[in-house]
């Protein structure tokens, strides 16, 4: 049976993420095949969902069936929706996460959900409507069954760098990892286009500046060093050498840097 | 083979939680399923352990098997024991959680264990008694061969609202979730039962007030507004439009108000 | 099929876990067995790692497979290593966590690895080296295909007590687990071999003492005392009865004792 898999901000306290899997296997019996994703998304932030999710669901199988229970609640401007994208399913809310995460608007096959939840509660569709849905796909039921087609997924606008004069591509940090470690959005793909092989300097606030790329965090010897490298997502990161963003802290800690705060590569001539 | 649930405050930094399923694996098999409700229940909080495991344990399907690793050390005030309620299983300590989240003392079959540690360590129930007795019931095992009848479940008062001149529902607030919104021991049931059609009022402390219920925590839009909802478990709970917890706050921390605090329904003649 | 074990320092928030599992289902197909040791093993610590996986892997069925993703990249001086040991297999990096774990330098068997990355990434060894190799021995492969054979493991000294006059066992704090309580470096079995029958003390730091061992927490009975037993790793601990490492604090914050703080066992005549 196909995996389902769940990326959550419920976190792992609560009753929330066990019931949603109760749920599962009271539908799909004992030999359902569930993966938690995270739960630990901070709570309606679907661009932090997005990246975790982006980087985690391309690893699995095909025909996984991934359930994202982020921001779910089912309103007027939050349809619900189940997706077949390079064949792997995503069931949530149209809320952009899908989109931003597949960079896509374009499904192989969209539908907007027309489950019914069973219960006198509309705050918990990610069990109630979602697991539905999941269910039905994993016993291999067409998506046409569960909703009715629609063309294109909710557009949000990532936060995408510009690229200026081909000098410079200004970016911005959209997460701060377990590691307290600085991911921005600026890519080694785009990095390698405009940069070609020409030598660079990496810009942070406060006038910090790197000027070269490590190929690992280990390279670099020397504790409490900042370091830049492209991470196992392909995405710039900044670091500390050996920092663990808790004693120690992280980058974001000790280099006083945020999310959303600028990043940008200059390339010399 | 039937699923074996595992509720504890052990935390997921040690080694308890891996140790016990291993425990499982070794005694049934690769086939084992395991599922984790939460790890992350407060030291000893049998009400919190209560609140989580009353809230997932239905989903599961029937014949599921819960071991309750809280405040789990044999003594004399504390016995081993296994209950059938509801053809759910549930193993653990008679420190009154059972009888809490089933609101039952009488159990369809109740036992004390009578099995015997292999180790030299008696700090370990959940591995060395609990596993057993669990693996024992997953193979068909009857409840008769690990234990011996007793009668009742320890009866922990639970600490239920209050209703007075047909006109207070006096609550508390009992659990503080991942959202930092504040869950009280009034149900929708006891609200219906009471208020019938009337129009109320919630009294918080600090002589905060709501005077509606929502539907979901969405149809509030107005960033840092408090509101009142009977929640997925049907508990009355006071949130905070968007917030998070964590750095946002949540309704806990934005309004200074802990477990314990009295919550009042007044209701209008 | 074999289980798979994950003990790393990747937290629960990242992609990371998620994707080494997603590649291990793409390995294996869904009837892969993934069991999560710990991801919060603190960045960086390979004593803390070594501690929780050493009291959880025995525990699992022989012929368990263990990735042990922690301070994992590959470099000069921290080779890939697989070794199979007491009938369990270990992966990682030859960082001395292994031969902590296991006691051991010499294994069974023990390999180099020489599994090429697909990738254009050098900071994901367990997702792009490890995987293949647990994925290749869950299949029933041989370790002489994955790496050419070493003869032992990288040894690193653990911190082992010492013993004076036949009146002293003089260790430290070694790890602070989830409930706030110290564990030190002191075994029963050193307790016994040393100790006999003898009366003793056991000397704190800001001398606190205790004189007396706990067979379990609970027959303390006064909140907030402190105490001591070897707990079900074997390993002496102190321990504030009841504490709970947050809102009351634990024995570490409460008695202020941190990691390699000293503790001794002073026996009397």
């Amino acid at each position: 049976m196909p995996i389902i898999t769940l990326t959550t901000d419920f976190g792992t306290k609560d009753y929330f993420a066990a019931a949603v899997k109760g749920a599962i296997y009271s539908d799909l019996g004992e030999n359902a095949n569930i993966v938690d994703i995270s739960h630990s998304i901070q709570p309606f932030h679907i661009n932090q969902g997005a990246y975790v999710l982006k980087n985690a669901y391309p690893y699995f199988p095909t025909g996984t069936i991934h359930i994202i229970g982020i921001d779910s609640e089912l309103d007027d401007s939050n349809a619900h929706i189940a997706a077949q994208i390079r064949g792997h399913y995503f069931i949530g809310a149209d809320n952009g996460i899908i989109s931003i995460l597949t960079n896509e608007v374009k499904a192989d096959k969209l539908v907007q959900l027309n489950i019914n939840s069973d219960t006198d509660c509309d705050t918990f569709s990610t069990k109630d409507i979602f697991v539905k849905a999941a269910s039905h796909l994993a016993r291999g039921g067409t998506m046409e069954v569960i909703g009715k087609p629609i063309t294109e997924l909710k557009e949000v606008k990532g936060l995408n760098p510009t690229v200026t004069d081909n000098k410079y591509i200004k970016g911005s940090v959209i997460y701060i990892d377990h590691f307290g470690n600085l991911v921005t959005n600026i890519t080694k793909k785009q990095y390698r286009e405009v940069g070609k092989t020409r030598d660079f300097e990496i810009l942070l606030p406060r006038n910090y500046r790197i000027n070269k790329l490590n190929r690992t965090y280990n390279e670099t010897k020397k504790e409490g060093e900042k370091l830049a490298l492209f991470n196992s997502a392909g995405h710039l990161e900044i670091a500390i050498y050996k920092s663990d963003g808790y004693n120690i802290g992280g980058a974001a800690s000790l280099l006083g840097i945020k999310v959303q705060d600028p990043i940008t590569i200059e390339f010399k001539p």
